[in-house]
């Protein structure tokens, strides 16, 4: 087994920068535009043979050191109550959306053994097949991000009905992130049970809230998750986007890793957060798009601010886009495995 | 006249920290809303009497200490020959987008004071409405801002075509922003002598990039405005959203004012962005939307993070959104005007 990205979750010493890519299965690859011609994502979610399939596609033509688990942020959702779909291109449109504290209250609660079996017969699968290759990666939404996602009910430029609903409601805005938290701790405790070696933590709205919002109605609830997963001693990481200005709190909820957007050079956020902690980042992924020489001088830079610190896991700063050419994510993992200083 | 305003943009004291809020005029208002039912937003930007008209709106309603040209960023992508539209819930729509070098070479260029003349007309007639009452301010489109929206044509989540065009083609997009940067330096100065008494240079795409991009390929192009206008003597304003990665280097643009968004305290913004600069900021325009006391909360604690130090012009980090109760927005700029520490 290829434990470089373990390792460096743990802040050990590497003998090359592990790295993988958030969206790694995904539009850009052929075989996964193959399989969605014919299968919904929900479709491959909820079958764990797709889903296997799906997860192990990049694994098989780029050298990553981690495979994620393809699934959706939102599959918690339908065991709650919340019925969902996903609207093409506009992404998820939640039928009966949470509006009011009522809404909150008919939540339903659900043991994921049993309403995401599948979820977690795909790890199990995937467990087995990646043995002797790379580790399995597992994950979650933060609780701000599925309460924005529940609240809403569909994209949203300013989250301005999440916003109106923490201000005007706080008691019950913290009893469904309450809810939330510990449905996720459940959840990524049941997928670590079935084989995953780390999880990350999405919180991918978190960046549209000012610091003392994060702090009062965000960070209670992420770290409830990240301390409910302590004693199982598997790395938690933390993503989000656009959160330059909560770096320090968000390393306050103790996860293990904090994944980074582009926006900031590594070494000056890494100085922020604390050496005791291991980074995950931060390629901007329109630097795909690019000439490669530019995307391996824009890839160099990040590799050297990171270098002489233990715990750099290589990925970019969000999720690989879809026009991205496979050749470019390829010689890009290549490219990083290389770097020497 | 009212000079709170221009005071604080100079450094100099103030009787009460001065207010007005990006989109103060819209459709929060219902005499926005009326008049809008009749005519187009492109119909009100051509036509002086009612772009005097919805620029008066909130100064007539709302305690604000300064009144904003209504019109829009694009305005000036007409004369350059890029053809645009404003489309239903997802705002402006190019025809012809620039997606090749030679794209860039096609734009024309032109004279302010003869193609945007009614632009021009609405400022002199705002200035002798306002004479007695609150300073005008006009703005603009940053380069990166405004090369963002020719290439991207419509809304985008992540600017890939505009950075793919970036990376792929420096040269021509170096063209395109100087191109941009001439335009818009010209159409400001030209606002100035027909009375406008700050300018806002909006790069309100800007935070999109990481500090490095933004350093090679959009700071050169807004210093270059805002080096063109120092010897007219006007205030001038810089703002983006998401820029708390790159603040600093707002800062080297050699704007007067940085306006800020409401992720980062104002304090600490300010301590970044040095002494010797006023700031503009920051409520999270999602607070208009919460309870009363809690929205008073909010800017009370931004009023005493700026409390002691000359040059702090209140507003919202981003602008008024449409469900905002009007009396929101007037019972936030009374109060503003009432703290004292």
């Amino acid at each position: 087994m290829n434990d470089r990205f373990l390792r460096a979750c743990r802040l050990e010493p590497v003998d090359a920068t592990p790295v993988w890519f958030m969206r790694q299965a995904g539009r850009y690859m052929p075989e996964y535009r193959a399989l969605r011609a014919r299968y919904s994502l929900l479709d491959i979610c909820a079958n764990p043979e797709l889903a296997v399939a799906v997860t192990l596609q990049p694994v098989d033509v780029i050298n990553v050191d981690a495979a994620i688990l393809f699934s959706d942020l939102l599959v918690p959702f339908a065991p709650m109550g919340l019925d969902f779909d996903f609207v093409k291109g506009e992404g998820p449109s939640v039928q009966n959306p949470i509006r009011s504290p009522a809404d909150v209250d008919r939540l339903r609660t659900f043991e994921p053994r049993q309403a995401l079996g599948h979820v977690l017969e795909t790890i199990r699968i995937l467990h087995r097949e990646l043995a002797d290759r790379v580790p399995l990666i597992g994950f979650g939404g933060a609780p701000f991000t599925m309460a924005a996602y529940a609240i809403e009910g569909g994209p949203s430029a300013n989250y301005a009905r999440t916003k109106a609903f923490m201000y005007s409601e706080p008691a019950a805005w913290h009893r469904l992130c309450g809810r939330f938290a510990a449905t996720i701790a459940e959840y990524l405790r049941a997928q670590i049970e079935a084989g995953v070696q780390a999880v990350q933590i999405f919180d991918s709205w978190a960046g549209s809230l000012g610091r003392a919002d994060y702090q009062e109605f965000a960070l209670p609830h992420t770290s409830s998750i990240v301390s409910a997963l302590k004693d199982v001693g598997v790395p938690v990481i933390h993503f989000g986007v656009g959160t330059a200005a909560i770096l320090c709190d968000i390393a306050g909820t103790g996860a293990d890793v904090i994944g980074l957007d582009w926006r900031e050079p590594i070494d000056e956020a890494w100085a922020r957060i604390g050496q005791d902690r291991a980074i995950q980042g931060n390629l901007d992924p329109t630097s795909l798009l690019g000439p490669r020489d530019r995307m391996f001088a824009a890839a160099d830079d990040i590799l050297r601010r990171a270098a002489g610190r233990r715990g750099h896991i290589f990925n970019l700063g969000h999720g690989v886009l879809p026009d991205t050419p496979l050749e470019q994510v390829q010689a890009l993992a290549d490219h990083v495995h290389g770097f020497r200083l």
